[in-house]
């Protein structure tokens, strides 16, 4: 099951009065390093992986959170993202979060393969992943 | 059991490439809920009340969001927020957000009445809500 | 000239460690306060804004705040916007921050009529502004 | 003149409807790249920055940028950030964004170093920087 490890530094930004990471920006975090997963088992970019695969994105249907530890600005921690789960359009996703070697926050992402309807651009639908994506995350 | 109802205008810098709203966006806008839901509840601002209460925050355990119908730039959508849950120093926030009369995402947070170590500032524990704080949800 | 007035609740969630206003939100209020004003100047809101007028987006050249007094979480504001200066496919909005009766931040945005180019639409370019909009903010 | 030089991989999240860059992320980024310049230059990172120098913080009173070329998810950009003048208590940052060898946004933002008031903590005003701070840019 292929792994993806993403680097990321905690900016002042990301962080609240109470001077710990405003929580949603975990899911921000998690976002970008769910693309990076894809990036690196499909070898190419979101933007040509929307094109190649005539898809309008991977939106989710679920989303969701555990903070076990807290982080601050000028952390640098870790994401160990994969997926666990394929169903037939959609397909569930993995994030734990490490401060140095603690697990700090863990997030479970549930999304789907989606296309616009052809009649109706500003309506989307999903639509089963493709086998060779599946593959290249084995 | 109080039940705070808050309007949310989408904004244009609130949605992706996709043209809908980027979903950490709704977790910010539930942060803001359940801020509402306290102040009237309290008849407080948050800023008083962390000074009244002497916390320093109440921070989040979990998040977890089913999001059932996109929404996108302009809409103005409205959400309903309660406390399902007292623990003895987590509490439990339930959102409901609705476009129309549709509920577009459903969204649970689990927070921790929090105060500052007073030997050590740096560091946080959760402490017994109030009762007379509980009360005024009733 | 076309004048208006919105109102904006600081959250939480836009304050830094220091507990107040992270910088980058004034300029996040201000876009939306740009589509508010040619919300109310056009009559439509900006989705529909831009299939009307078969325009990508308006955006930015140049934004320029001036921070005279911060604001932190719990307080209401409200901003004044108006077009300041109609170029050619160029526009300038200005902004003003109220905290109360005090001026608080001063924002300049330089935008542009853009429309995607129809052999690659990929690529964008600035296009006159019609003259039926500019006259709706006189 | 020390500059620093930090490379920004640019993220679906970062990016609006149009696709591009939402604006205001632009100025987060740079707000990262200042405070990655501070730590180079002093060798420590800002929470231990905000300690050693008993400030609050590096508010700004002025931030401005020009957007020459538009970016776009999945671009990875670079900025060379730079201190361009010291007052007595303030003093300005110029960030320069590149796509590949391309200038894409030249960013300005001027800084105060800033103490909460002994009295009042809810108060901050400017203070000199002091000179082994400023001997450490040169």
């Amino acid at each position: 099951m292929l792994t993806n490890r993403k680097e990321i530094q905690i900016e002042w930004g990301d962080c609240d009065p109470f001077g710990i990471v405003f929580f949603p920006r975990y899911f921000e975090y998690f976002d970008a390093c769910t693309n990076a997963l894809f990036h690196r088992a499909l070898g190419i970019k979101k933007a040509e992986m929307l094109r190649h695969y005539k898809i309008a994105g991977i939106p989710l249907v679920q989303a969701s959170c555990n903070f076990l530890v807290p982080s601050s600005f000028g952390d640098v921690v870790h994401v160990e993202s994969c997926v666990t789960n394929w169903g037939k359009s959609s397909f569930t996703v993995q994030h734990k979060l490490f401060r140095g070697g603690t697990l700090a926050v863990e997030g479970i992402e549930k999304r789907v393969w989606t296309v616009r309807l052809p009649d109706d651009p500003s309506k989307a639908k999903g639509q089963p992943v493709p086998k060779e994506v599946i593959d290249k995350f084995r």
